[in-house]
């Protein structure tokens, strides 16, 4: 299926590995989304939320597995149950906090993805859509002091 | 850009008009999302989560529009910091309650979604890292009461 781009991430990670693996992992990483000039008109009223989703493609997987070990974990878990990049669509999530809006610029910190990332979408982050009261997080016992350390490394590459 | 479609959802919803406009407004709404049986290995482990996004594409939107007036507004919006699916991408985001996985079938309430909405991709809902303790939500002020009322209509076809 073709999709757009709406423009690029940009962010101090180079290379795939030593990265944080959630925006969690990076929450004093400033990054800023550029958008393509044609898109900047889609930005007015943004800098009213906090936190957006920004959907974006892995652009550096190019393998696709169907079971996956996650930084996470020590076993090989199913990819939709996972948040590796190997998935069918490479396409990946994170949900940062806004610092400012600036013409066809979005700065944000939580940056967790690569320079140059494919970016597809920007959506507000709305409270009352998205917060989840009580769930269940299966194979994904971490505690959030483990969430902030953990690195990235070479096997998803 | 090309992405690759991981199955289909399946809904009551057969037309645009008079749907539930976020899953919060659909919770006793079931659906299922259909894999492509080629990757139906990638569910393993899925079921230990309560709740997961669908990434998919609104397939019914095919224009474009940078300033929208919202479901939830009466003032035209940057299409960004909406959840219309006239963004340039037509990339649609809803977190959805799963209730069983069968097979290739991924069974779950919240369904907002249109019959046959092509899916992109499926990703855990992991609270330590998508919770977001303090947002602020720009122009979207309405009460949980009027979400889970509103309904759209045709506005966005």
């Amino acid at each position: 299926m073709e999709i757009q781009t709406i423009g690029t991430l940009h962010t101090p990670h180079k290379e795939l590995t030593d990265m944080p693996i959630q925006p969690k992992g990076a929450t004093e990483t400033q990054g800023y989304a550029l958008l393509l000039p044609q898109y900047e008109e889609g930005l007015k009223d943004l800098e009213g939320f906090s936190h957006v989703y920004f959907i974006y493609r892995f652009h550096e997987a190019t393998r696709t597995e169907l079971e996956v070990v996650p930084f996470m974990d020590t076993v090989p878990r199913g990819v939709f149950s996972t948040r590796s990049p190997l998935r069918p669509s490479h396409i990946g999530l994170s949900i940062v906090r806004i610092t400012a809006v600036r013409d066809n610029r979005v700065y944000f910190m939580g940056a967790d993805m690569l320079d140059n990332t494919p970016l597809l979408d920007i959506k507000p982050y709305i409270e009352k859509f998205d917060q989840v009261k009580e769930s269940r997080s299966g194979w994904m016992q971490a505690s959030q002091d483990t969430v902030n350390k953990a690195r990235s490394d070479e096997r998803f590459t």
